[in-house]
């Protein structure tokens, strides 16, 4: 059975997420980052980086959040959360897989510390850039593909969600409220929301 | 055909050695960012972050390096640059394609900045601690999946290469020279440097 690695309050959210959403049998292993277990010996040959989360599939093990996902949609596809690798609509949701780390994750960085990069030196171009593409293209909705929800609005729709409701960081959007709004309507969110508050 | 919208000297080089790896044919477009191309409203329709590289295949049009790398990979399976989904070293080769974006990329911004940001913020822990981690998973070698070589060395391996010798933003270790030399003995890689020098 698949296990997840996982603490209260923390970046786990997303992965738990997308495991609700699965419909999949999986086991929550709380390894919790306020004791300093994800420093541990064994947890760090699961991931030698020291950070939950993290995902145990008989002999496949990994971490970082949006491969976690990737990972769970592929090697699953009864789960319905990627399109098929022949299928047109795959690249957009790769693309936007990977713009949660891509992009909204250093643009969080860049406001919150108030830092100036070059935007030929920055992947993520600027915080307003990453903000505005994201806002023209929620406006499409209801999903990044259309009517098909995929693990990539799990990975934006947790951080986007984070950014603009838990942190405050980035301000409200008609399309992020509206996106945001779905999301929390999804019975997965609302399970994961009480899972996740430990 | 696979159309490729690149710039010299720019983030192309990991999409172009990609292509190179791959065998697919493929046409290349300037889109030179020096002329400020990248912001044509027809590029924008492709990528909307208006940067270089994009990746136009059919029906399916994608941006994000890694993306694009995942995409190629996996929509043609005889390039051998990905497992199977149900191969278990899908997870290990997930995991290292989403560490250049989550965490090699961060770690360089936090080295030319100087930024400090608390570890528990940070996705990516530290750059002390990016780099340690890759430093022993290299030792391993040849490739980050063993024998295999993957869309991942090529994403890990050109951001080592800039990182190291281009930018040496990052000291030399053993285990990164001996790494950087098995890429750039590829032939492929070779030819993309004479292709992104423009």
């Amino acid at each position: 059975m698949i296990k997840l690695y996982w603490s209260p309050r923390s970046r786990s959210f997303t992965a738990i997420w997308l495991l609700e959403e699965s419909g999949l049998p999986y086991q929550r292993v709380l390894t919790d980052i306020n004791t300093g277990a994800q420093k541990a010996p064994d947890y760090l040959k699961i991931n030698p980086m020291g950070k939950v989360p993290a995902l145990v599939d008989g002999d496949a093990k990994l971490a970082e959040t949006a491969a976690i996902c990737a990972y769970v949609a592929d090697r699953y596809p009864e789960t319905r959360l990627a399109p098929a690798t022949d299928d047109p609509k795959r690249a957009r949701y790769l693309q936007w897989l990977f713009f949660g780390p891509s992009c909204i994750e250093p643009a969080l960085i860049q406001l919150f510390t108030k830092l100036e990069v070059p935007s030929r030196m920055a992947a993520w171009g600027s915080a307003t850039q990453v903000f505005d593409v994201l806002d023209a293209e929620l406006q499409k909705g209801p999903w990044l593909l259309g009517d098909h929800f995929s693990a990539a609005d799990i990975t934006i729709g947790a951080g986007l969600n984070q950014a603009v409701r838990v942190f405050k960081m980035v301000p409200p959007r008609p399309s992020f409220d509206a996106y945001i709004d779905r999301c929390v309507a999804r019975p997965a969110f609302q399970r994961t929301e009480k899972i996740a508050a430990g």
